[in-house]
């Protein structure tokens, strides 16, 4: 089957429509239409990392997207067309290893199958990301989309959501907690909303003052200016988990301080190097970990539970002929919450011109 | 009063018997006759640590010791002379912060105060360590030793010992827990120990084949050779915590391999600056941490569990006019498991020759 697609043809080359082709129905298989497909950091860096550097070009990006079934193979069982459904970052792993049969996929020991970017475990293809008006994947990675949410606030819940859900939930926070979220963009919006509807007390940490009144809007119950020393004394010892969602590399320090005894720091937007002195864990043996994407079992638990608490992204949605706009803006950190784009109708556009 | 106490004149000074004063009595304070003194890797780290670098001379190490209770202030009310006690590395804190008010004095806000090398909370001058015939100590900071143990082999759970029984309890190790120990010296030895003794499934990581049967008489139940990249490599995925006391940098990847899903790594052995990639926690969601030293709610703790399961350090118990040669042949670490000094006497012997 053929479907339109946002390509790039080599690294730092602009977004531009072309055909391309999805693989035949396998027994397993979904065909989803998608809908919307949210912007993610990765996709912009994906979009400029040379080939030397693990880039893999033509690229079509796109990881966290809604949409319909159009069509599912032999062996389905879960899905029919017309559901309504979401797709994130992996669309295949081993199934064998320890991490595949609990349902924790994203760590695959075999590395998970990335939706795009990465090689078909059956015939070595590339996969072709989201940006897109169709998608072939196993059922296994295909999620049932809650009824009454806006389907393209959705798209994002499917890799920046279930990126701070996974840590919230294994850190088992809930009603109490006392938690801290450090930067406010994709994640970090998700993280105070997800948070907050966990019944956890929310402290926002920010570079920007201008940041507080949107940060109180989300569900923050406290706001600290991270460069205000005296605020980033008073808030010494006081939680006991703590979302760091900066995707620069930055001084970890201040905010191991902020954490009580055995409290946690889930670095969770820098990919890269971390350098950190024993002494600012060892002083409340305090607890440094990372955490990325979602498995199968808390990205249904986490649609579940955005669907009971009406929680969505905060999303920009832009015509998919407007990526490039998108793409500029993300670069500059200039979007409330995440970009999403209406791929609604691309393919009979294309289709047109051709 | 006057003691005769082990004591460097300035950095790499060798250990002279000099008469020291110790304060007297205050109402809570509890007159200790030093008789068995631990070595740790600290003394000779504060031996060799020049003035600009934070090191105090004149320097009298020593933080792990027992003894005997000679007199006790007016207001002691858990301790009588001939008292059996032990003594840690923390001799006050502030008392008032969360940290103290929880029992993990170790990790006071303000900063506890060290056995050797700090400065009174109430006279400012230098404390001076466990290498004497006699130290006042407050009631708080004094631990009840329990029956039927070797004297001299508990001195080093008061340092080594609390180091990582802290992290152990912290992370609920239990029946059944997969632990790794890396390294066997002076703290890993007693981890294995204690790891084994709370019914932990362990295995110890190490450079060194030749000490894999010591390991395994110490309570291993599995060894690996660090070096050896298919047994590491049989070893990945297989822990639930691991605690790493090794005291030279190192790469902390191989270990951070070996856990488990939301496995965590204290880091024990190494004071300084750790490098780790974020891939590194990530995948698997691995947590590292620290810890350090002990406070009064764990440290009893221990020493009733010890009491309990008759475990004490494995020593070599050496004259206290021997400290020199035990200093040299803990630097190349040529002891198994812990130098312990025979503090007994030495105001006799002083007083003898004065």
């Amino acid at each position: 089957m053929q479907t339109t697609a946002l390509q790039a043809a080599h690294p730092g080359a602009p977004l531009l429509p072309v055909r391309i082709s999805r693989r035949n129905l396998r027994p397993n298989d979904v065909d989803v239409r998608v809908t919307f497909c949210g912007v993610c950091h990765s996709d912009l860096h994906a979009i400029h990392t040379p080939a030397d550097q693990g880039g893999s070009f033509p690229l079509v990006p796109g990881h966290e997207f809604v949409g319909e079934v159009v069509a599912v193979g032999a062996n389905v069982t879960e899905f029919a067309p017309g559901d309504a459904v979401a797709v994130g970052n992996i669309v295949d792993s081993c199934g064998r290893c320890a991490m595949c049969l609990v349902g924790q996929e994203n760590f695959c020991a075999d590395f998970p199958t990335l939706t795009y970017g990465g090689a078909d475990r059956e015939d070595g293809t590339l996969t072709n990301g989201g940006y897109a008006g169709r998608y072939v994947v196993q059922e296994h990675f295909v999620y049932h989309r809650p009824e009454g949410l806006n389907p393209a606030a959705v798209a994002p819940l499917m890799c920046a959501g279930i990126t701070v859900w996974e840590p919230l939930r294994s850190a088992q926070v809930g009603p109490g907690t006392r938690l801290g979220v450090v930067g406010l963009g994709g994640l970090g919006h998700l993280a105070v909303k997800l948070g907050h509807a966990l019944g956890a007390d929310v402290t926002v940490f920010t570079t920007s003052p201008a940041k507080a009144a949107d940060a109180r809007a989300l569900g923050a119950h406290h706001v600290a200016v991270s460069t205000d020393e005296a605020a980033m004394n008073a808030h010494r010892g006081q939680l006991d988990v703590v979302l760091d969602t900066v995707a620069v590399d930055h001084d970890l320090a201040p905010y191991l301080a902020a954490l009580d005894l055995d409290g946690t720091l889930f670095s969770l937007g820098f990919l890269g190097t971390i350098t950190i002195g024993t002494l600012n864990l060892l002083s409340g043996r305090k607890r440094l970990s990372s955490a990325g994407s979602g498995g199968h079992r808390y990205t249904q638990e986490l649609l579940d539970f955005c669907g009971e608490h009406g929680i969505v992204a905060d999303v920009e949605v832009v015509p998919a002929a407007d990526v490039a706009i998108a793409l500029d803006r993300l670069a500059h950190n200039d979007v409330r919450y995440r970009f999403v784009l209406d791929m609604r109708g691309i393919d009979d556009q294309v289709e047109h011109h051709a």
